[in-house]
């Protein structure tokens, strides 16, 4: 069975495994003191165009968020995503759980628009009672959105506007960063991202790496005390080294963007495929996600063959589906896909 | 330059690397769904002889203890501890920011004692004021303690019994578990200790692994929607598989008590070459932690070529220090620091 | 001028008031042991048929819904409220301070309906990824609502019922709960509402205090130790004599029923005069609260004489407006009001 | 029966209960925006020599230090305390709850000394794991002390000097201020108190009022959004002219320090008594709280005829008691009591 379930089912890039492999027999000091988190660090700095960025490796996605929203804005402040962002559907309310009201704006194909934000932050303050009401601090975005799509250099630029007119901290999710730059439609590259916003992450976990999410304050902008305040979270790693080689080999020689670009690859020739097959896309995701509404019999084809996930189901049988690619995807478990649809 | 510093300054032992490697090209489901977690957790329950058990593979320590005590206890309650305890000292207040207060006791070689306990919890409540303070309902014990000393059944069974007259729950946090088990003191195993408390973790980043602890409620005790805790603290793995394949190598022919029996022969080693030396020990610990009393010519000898913690200087220039071996100390770095010494 | 705009802007009912003066020499043990709070207590089981209900006596209406929130439902846990509903909307988020993510339903003039709510769990169970969502355990209903509007009986039995079938705890907020139990549509009494909801309050501060919330039980299942949760939360009054009297004034005589009629009469004569006017009511508000479409020409009239609320203004002038009536709102006050318009 | 046993067991000023039955009719805006609020404001502003001061009214003490602290301090830090701090010992974790870990240092009759707080400050800070701790950014004192007793200037700018070098923010609890500045040791007055913190409160509830606590901020130092905080933590009264009435007439004419003083007289009356009949006293307290030292037949005299709190017993039968004076304490009750003794 070939399977296009998601992008963590995958193990560890070889290149970082065989780095593992390597350095399996050092002593090497815990808490990120190790000598590859100070080389992953440095790397990032330069792959980001920020030689005074702020870098914290943490361990999952989930944990970054609810680590990030709280360091970042105080206690009493509430957090802005669109209604399917992560933080507002799939986090088993962790940014709540930390003190702060998640507001939700409308999604539109998974992304928030400047003008709803503006719109948002101008009824706020005009309401009488505005002070009665949880006061927004930050924005918080995902590159690529949970649907797939990415903003446009222009978007993000009209959103971070909005943030500056408003004093909102913006906030980029890049779970599936990598995925979202090597984009066709990318306008953006690492450094214009970092340039966008106040804070960040590059997604490890389902971008080569077993697990590992490296959080970027572009200008050296970071909390005075953010290692107390990760470990505090329960995100600091006892063998850093874990992460440390993991981000070290991802930032060697290009390897995060050239295996998202695979990995891209790989999804418009599905995306394609499905064109081909007059197969609807739910939505146009231009990522490693590929939504297509396949019918109750395309469906039975694929029963015990393919693996993908389910959306959501239609009345008439049919159902959007989710496939998605990675680094790991072979180039024939398309082929054999056509073939079996 | 050997090192003797901690236990977390090693790789994976080499069995769970042999097997990364040998799974990592297998598409697996995630967060803890995969063969390998599926298997390790029914090890545990035979381990511990609990088939009951609900089991937990978590990533680190602070992580560990904060998500099961937020899991156990009531928002409003409190959790009592040694005033050595780690959760006490060297969390960073992560208790704490889940909304409950550590209540201290004195600390007795790192130890708590059923008689302070028993003391405190009389008190409180003969306290007129006690509905105004702060109400606890658990207990926190490390075995080892951060002194590396342990407890005795009859010890562990004193604090439990205080426990249950006082609706306590008692939770051993066993980062460094495999260690005090396979101490020449220690008259518990594995399922003595499960049968013992309400809650335990098996230490894996101390004891093996490159990270991860698991859970272990021994009478299939877990708050109903753990796995949504876990998640909302940040907790849960995505690719779950590499807590999976650990836990599952480790607890594969004996491996977890194996590697630890070795870790102690090495310390006692240390041990008896300190006594030989006449070098004086701060606290008699029987496992993995040794801390011999150095002289200020002492630790110039050392200067360069043993790497060792220094936990406290006395005005004479003599220090308590910190010496803890593991599963991946060689039985010649042993004999290289009697040489020096 | 006259005023309407809310019905905490008055002082506190004259019964009360003279109760005050009348023991303000006596010495009173504090904390809610004072004679008064213990006859508060007892008059308030009386007047639910709640023989064996918990009562707490809370200061305000914001402070009662995030310790009875956090109280009741385990800290991982959600609440579901309309999206109108006040803690989504009007306390700064005070609930999701306490952790809790609110989730919010559709709202039908402030209502929540039960086939919204039932959707929303049966949806919710059916989400392959329910475990990674935040976990909703209670209900979260006002009564009025915002809007003024009220559950029928056999709304509220519907909801109760899937409340039962979901495990959820149901919550009424009844800051202004004499108001609407005193509605000629209201098809309920106090004795009804104990009996359908788990937790509810009996607000004191719109309907004659000065302060003071009634927080009931009424099957005696308060949590174990509501006491010192209530004092955590900042919530316990040290004279709690000043709570005691005026619940045990407000529930003598039936004065806080007699009181809430009152309100309500003049509410009926408003909306009257503004039917009589052809003036259109926004929402069909059958409690102390209206909400008249006033144009710009009829607020011009009323400008410098008569103060009100304005909720929402329309492009064409016209406003969405709140009048509200109180235990103190002089019949005169309401012929004044028709004059000017 | 006369009684002392708490400042709280009496009503509220006669002053203050002539003007709330003179304005009961009135109506006024809720929130604080009443004109008495303002006012109050205005002459807390003059009689703390402070234009430029922030003031917030709020309800309770204990609800007032949970606030302030976590409005002040980020979600992350922690406050110091003395080991017998209301904040330690009898607020039932509200501080805790807020996220916040409370260190303690030893008490000296009540007090912290500022060499323990520099002590604690420089071996944190040598400690080579500081990053792993609870990082404190707050000193809580309370003047007077939970044991009546007070700080000298010299001592009180001591504490500052050691905040100011390592920014720790210094908040004192005034529950009993009045008591504390109206001391015949006291050498600091309001405006005094006010130069030397950052942020403290005027406590209400035990002198004179029925509630209320006014936080100040002397500088006009307060966090950007504290009305929203104050919201947030249900600590914004609804009906402010509650709190406005009580604190605006206490700071007209001086009341808070003349009733403040006419409690320290009595109790100077009161130690005297005590003296005279050899009876020691546990502590020498220059406030409103006595702590004498009675034997079981002093104590069998007092049973029925005079009540009072037992602190501690002896194993001779002797036991620590207090009494407490407040504004209201009759002179002929202490006569009595000397009579009976």
């Amino acid at each position: 069975m070939i399977s296009f379930t998601c992008d963590y089912n995958e193990g560890v890039h070889p290149d970082i495994l065989n780095k593992l492999i390597e350095t399996n027999l050092e002593q090497m000091p815990g808490y990120g003191d190790d000598r590859f988190t100070v080389s992953a660090i440095e790397k990032i700095r330069r792959a980001t165009a920020c030689p005074e960025a702020d870098v914290f490796l943490l361990v999952g996605g989930t944990q970054t968020n609810a680590t990030v929203i709280d360091a970042v804005i105080p206690h009493y402040a509430a957090v802005i995503a669109a209604s399917t962002g992560h933080i507002a559907v799939h986090e088993s309310g962790a940014v709540e759980l930390g003190g702060h009201k998640v507001i939700t704006l409308p999604q539109h194909d998974g992304k928030m628009r400047a003008e709803d934000l503006k719109d948002y932050m101008s009824r706020f303050y005009a309401d009488a009672s505005w002070a009665h009401m949880a006061h927004p601090e930050m924005v918080y975005l995902s590159f690529p959105s949970e649907y797939g799509t990415i903003y446009s250099r222009r978007e993000l630029e009209a959103i971070r506007d909005v943030c500056k007119e408003y004093e909102l901290t913006l906030f980029v999710d890049g779970a599936r960063l990598g995925y979202g730059l090597a984009s066709p439609e990318a306008d953006l590259d690492l450094p214009a991202l970092a340039q966008l916003c106040d804070v960040f992450y590059i997604g490890g976990t389902k971008v080569g790496a077993l697990c590992g999410e490296a959080v970027v304050f572009p200008r050296g902008n970071a909390p005075k005390h953010m290692f107390t305040i990760v470990k505090q979270h329960g995100a600091l790693m006892a063998k850093g080294r874990l992460l440390g080689i993991q981000f070290d080999t991802l930032f060697t020689d290009d390897l995060y963007m050239r295996i998202s670009h695979y990995a891209i690859d790989r999804a418009m020739e599905l995306q394609e495929m499905f064109r081909d097959k007059n197969i609807p896309l739910f939505i146009q995701s231009p990522t490693n996600q590929q939504f297509p509404v396949l019918t109750a019999e395309q469906m039975n084809k694929l029963e015990g063959k393919v693996a993908y996930e389910v959306w959501d189901r239609f009345e008439d049988g049919r159902a959007v589906t989710r496939f998605a690619t990675s680094w790991a995807t072979p180039e024939k478990n398309i082929k054999e896909l056509s073939k079996i649809l």
